[in-house]
């Protein structure tokens, strides 16, 4: 049944972000709870329940490439700390996420990498991580 | 002294270059070589020599989250395929990429996921590569 | 159960392609069946079924977005080509086509603009529409 | 006489902006007053005098057509917001241009479509619109 | 009375293409004369009469500004090109436009920088510049 | 010897900026030092110690080319504010960058043109410059 199934492919979603960054799901819930409650759940359903769960690429790889892509984007810090602490859950080191971001200096210009590289210090920071 | 010392810096990123993509390199050097030979050496020393020489993320995440910054870039169809060569000859299956890919949709739009699959099908049919 | 339900969405999805652009989704799915099926279901599914399928927007209104979305984005002719076929079937005038697209001169600048026209150009005369 | 002339273009602006969004532009030209008020000028001039006073496309579809490209440029949230303004006044509803936003996931990425709902909610709330 | 100014601006621009890039208009005045030939009166009275038009810029430096920031969106090769020839046009070197694309591999990143000196190769060769 | 070498393009960087933006390099070397030192290495040795450095361009443009490219890219205010100090510390006046930025209004859209002229007002503000 229809109601069923789609709750499934939220559920996993769901179970994805609860390993991987429950903190930041629950704040993008509240901030849309107003404006647009199902664009959190197309995160939760499309985002992690149809791509972040798909075989093929470990998670911790999953989170690098994210990373780049939205550094590469630029101007969408919060979701960029979102993925870097995502990143750190998953498992990745500060070193490795330093690496890719160091990186997008070359495809996306000093620029995009330097602010990239400010939000990974602010997520360092919060968390007390060492690089 | 320092023409020795760039020299090192291109010669190491001409090292990374001759296991990772010789071919579309000397491609590259023959495509600037009237109009801006400088340009392709700035590739092998910064991009290569110093970018992708250093330590702290293997090969094959670096050419992932270079697939993942060009595919999000958008319109650079060429650079796009040199990665996938590149990821390839790093030793990334052609799954791991397509998931790269596929995950941009959600990152950078489908539009751009799209496009970067049709270059990964076509690199993928000139190597003969299953997937 | 969850196969019965994730076709429901596939099938509205495909429903709306129908009407919109059976031809192009047709062109889409053959382009990607060696590369990604995965990803035209999830055209079919996500931007379709969830998105398009959505009430509180006319469909002819969806496309105009959908083209100033893409004239924005630059660089994806055969998407921004592909809705432009759409909006005609989902009944919007080739004058109200030329009119979004101009005002991206205003937004994303002229050469994106210009480009934009370019394809919707290529539509009107594969169409025989005039403007 | 030329100076006439060009003041129709710019009170043709005037009128339009006077209907949409007075407040925005009382706000742009006291921002722009001493660095450039030449731009406030040409906002009028050419945004509103000569594109969005062009017949073919009726206002409210304009302004979501607008909102669909400021929010898939990113990074420009006072313009997106002034928009969203602008949007509510031409008599588009909060739906029809959450619709819009939730729509830039598909083609410009999630992040894009985020950062413009909350930007649409900031409007919202400032107004005390109800979705 | 208002014809007449509105082309006076129009001839202002004309004017300066005539100096400039005659050829690229002309080009672009056909291209566009079926579907939007509005456009290429903007181009004509906004971008050159309005902007190119301006006290306190030389025309060089505008035209090396220009080409800087297509370089930096990427994706729109003709425009590319057409601004290269007006560069040349009016008084820049090869060298000069080379080094402005050069540049931007530090700002727009290698790939964008790369594409731009493909464009520049094509037109020093079509009018057998020597760098 | 190599560490000599590399300390020649990393000197020879320093000298260019000490000449156009210390403040600007000291302070983008403080918010790197926890986070990514080399990344600041990177800006003196390759955009400063290579890029910069080339002769066939005088510095002024060489700065109005960066302020067009980083208006263009939108979102990267810190960076753009850098660039507008370092114009001027080169000798650019007030008049010819916002010349630039006014123009970029017709090559990225209004509102990434209108963000950079307030970037411009700030540091103009900052330093008490007249227009």
């Amino acid at each position: 049944m229809s109601v069923t199934v789609s709750e499934d492919r939220y559920n996993k979603g769901i179970k994805h972000l609860e390993t991987m960054n429950p903190h930041s799901f629950r704040n993008l819930e509240k901030a849309l709870e107003n404006v647009a409650p199902d664009m959190a759940r197309y995160v939760a359903e499309f985002a992690y329940g149809d791509i972040y769960s798909r075989p093929g690429l470990d998670l911790k790889t999953r989170e690098l490439a994210t990373i780049a892509s939205i550094t590469t984007l630029g101007g969408a810090k919060t979701e960029l700390k979102s993925h870097i602490h995502g990143a750190l859950n998953a498992g990745c080191t500060p070193r490795e996420i330093i690496e890719v971001i160091i990186q997008m200096a070359v495809y996306a210009g000093f620029p995009k990498a330097i602010n990239g590289l400010y939000s990974a210090d602010e997520v360092f920071q919060e968390r007390n991580e060492k690089i």
